[in-house]
């Protein structure tokens, strides 16, 4: 399997920035995320205050963005990172689409979520409760299987859950069409909580309630604690210093997720001084 | 007098950046420094990796971030600060052009100021003649390289030049161990003077003379602690935290100031923090 000097998680300003400042040292990496930058850059009304670009609209930042990085040969790979591993000498990371990669060091770019968990999902993760189909769908072979899912992009996991589970309930929370699988029954409601004993087996939405054997939230990015274990956090943000490197060698972090201001140019600028710690860091080795 | 919310001084990507994001919050304030932004900037030979302006020569860099402070409204004051005093509830500013100036809050954003320019260096700069390895390394693929290296610490930088060079001569300015790489040359003697014609093509030192496609002068920086006196710096480079704040209260710092990497975006991304701590001083008072 290739083995990449840097993996960056998230296309928003800082990860882009962080790729360039990479690529211009010609270093290896694997950029993964949103191909159209985030959506919080796109959806952006006006921005007055990144320099060199005088009072831009979000979908004309983000086009400059990706414009920028493809100039440069840079790709973006569209997948979803639901855990990185810490292998002792390297980082593995499981992606959503399946693929798994190897990386020597890590950039976390994701930004931050406002979304809350749902009452009992911290509780009941890893006992009913899990965010990636590829790693824990064997364990409920023909057993009853309940999907949330956040985004369309993610189907594919629940056709994917539906050829192992007995019976698939599935709650999307997102407009417009379904496709229709055999087993697969859906359900248009709000999620309010997840219940259980030892294990999480019923989910209580708004006007249903639902008995399961294995419950998969599909998000569009998993909180962090779960994401990489042993990451320091101050409070939801990750704790950095001026370098951008976080507690654990090896792994940086730059952007909304290390903290406010939430602006782009910081966000950008912090992309950049990552990645230059990041080779640093393949420089020295560990 | 005039008492400004807040006083900026440097008008590098730092400087403006925290100009743009005062003014987009409606503080009143003072931007000291050269009008066509800093000559680093205006001579750097093309800078790959600000996100959003791909390939962008220094000059057209410039133009950009200019344009972008008068469409605000901006207005810079071509003047040099020579000394900062702290008078309890402001800061007094004492001009090069021997105004004097008030402000409640102050952000330096000088940059890093190097030792005694060689014979030529000023002369020759973009022209040949380059401090930013990262920025410049790709105008000399397989060509030759020389570098005058200040500090070990810089070292890192060599061997990327390296990589890049066809045969590089290395003349490092201080005692120790040199690390040997294949392509690297060594030569132990004093640069004096940097020659040539419309490009710089030879470095006279005062036993050698060594002819180069591109010359790296990889600098320290030295003290800006006479600029404000109780100003606590890191060796070179004023002490700041991830909000840009120094150890005086109301006296921010962003930009390379605060240390490497020395890159634009990481100065502008500072730049923008500066400012919004020094809006957050000026809400809460002293």
């Amino acid at each position: 399997m290739e083995r990449y000097d840097v993996a960056i998680i998230g296309t928003g300003p800082a990860g882009l920035e962080a790729a360039l400042t990479l690529k211009n040292r010609n270093k290896n990496i694997l950029l993964l995320g949103n191909d159209k930058s985030s959506d919080k850059v796109f959806k952006a009304h006006e921005i007055k205050n990144y320099l060199g670009l005088p009072n831009i609209k979000g979908e004309d930042f983000s086009k400059a963005f990706i414009e920028h990085i493809k100039i440069m040969g840079i790709k973006i790979n569209n997948d979803v990172i639901s855990q990185i591993y810490n292998m002792g000498d390297y980082f593995a990371l499981q992606g959503h689409s399946k693929d798994m990669y190897e990386a020597k060091s890590i950039i976390i770019a994701t930004g931050v979520k406002s979304d809350k968990p749902y009452v009992g999902e911290e509780e009941y993760l890893g006992r009913g409760v899990s965010y990636c189909a590829t790693c824990d769908a064997p364990l409920y072979k023909n057993k009853n299987i309940a999907v949330i899912l956040e985004s369309n992009e993610d189907f594919e996991e629940v056709r994917f859950l539906s050829t192992i589970a007995k019976e698939l309930t599935l709650i999307p929370l997102y407009e417009g069409e379904i496709e229709n699988i055999s087993n697969v029954k859906i359900i248009k409601d709000l999620p309010i909580k997840i219940e259980g004993k030892m294990k999480a087996n019923k989910l209580i939405l708004e006007k249903n309630e639902i008995e399961f054997d294995g419950l998969f939230i599909l998000k569009k990015s998993v909180p962090l604690s779960y994401l990489l274990s042993g990451l320091e956090m101050d409070e939801q943000h990750i704790k950095v210093n001026r370098q951008m490197e976080t507690n654990i060698k090896g792994v940086f972090a730059c952007g909304d997720i290390t903290g406010k201001p939430y602006q782009y140019i910081k966000a950008a600028g912090e992309g950049n001084v990552a990645a230059l710690s990041a080779v640093n860091f393949l420089a020295k080795g560990r």
